[in-house]
């Protein structure tokens, strides 16, 4: 059992998730290091501005290390660091339940809205 | 492999999560059904208006379920649905990883602060 209402490690942990972006970014690097353009194009619907901003968030949390490397134009790289793949495995799970009842979910919420439509 | 990057199921997990309170409440239920009072006490650092944002949005997603019984003055009680009860295992996934790997998370904020105020 893990106290993690009143643990201030479990409260950082759901405020690095509380950022949607920053678990999509992760994952998103699961397989190795990516540039910034190439992790836009897989993530999809995500503006540069916003990627920057996770991936600057994500490397204040020590999860993804930034690799520049010369050349012109120098040419820059985001990696999982070895914490940042620790949590490979709890976004997976997360994942998992969204795929496996993500459509319970979509079908409350349309029930609820249909309640609230009732006179 | 869970297609999750462009799969609005996927984001819809993250979206539940995005809220912070929404893990730290379901798990405040897991042990079975609470008064508003109780869930507050047990929780902590919660207002009373966050805490009833928190369980109408839970509700609306069909993870809670709100039982009134009568009396009076009446008592209302929430308690996990069958639904909600399946986030239990990923949720503890995270605090799990919170428990082991959060103090490494704060080492490296320091340090990133650290780098900000070298001249």
């Amino acid at each position: 059992m893990h106290p993690f209402l009143a643990d201030c490690r479990a409260r950082l942990a759901f405020d690095l998730l509380s950022h949607t972006w920053n678990a999509v970014v992760l994952w998103a690097l699961r397989d190795g290091p990516g540039r910034p353009v190439e992790l836009r194009q897989q993530i999809g619907g995500i503006s540069s501005k916003v990627l920057n901003e996770t991936l600057r968030r994500l490397q204040f949390n020590g999860l993804v290390d930034r690799r520049a490397h010369p050349g012109s134009p120098p040419r820059v790289e985001y990696e999982l660091t070895a914490l940042g793949r620790t949590l490979l495995a709890p976004i997976d799970a997360f994942g998992a339940w969204a795929y496996e009842h993500g459509d319970e979910v979509m079908a409350a919420q349309d029930a609820a809205r249909g309640e609230a439509d009732q006179p």
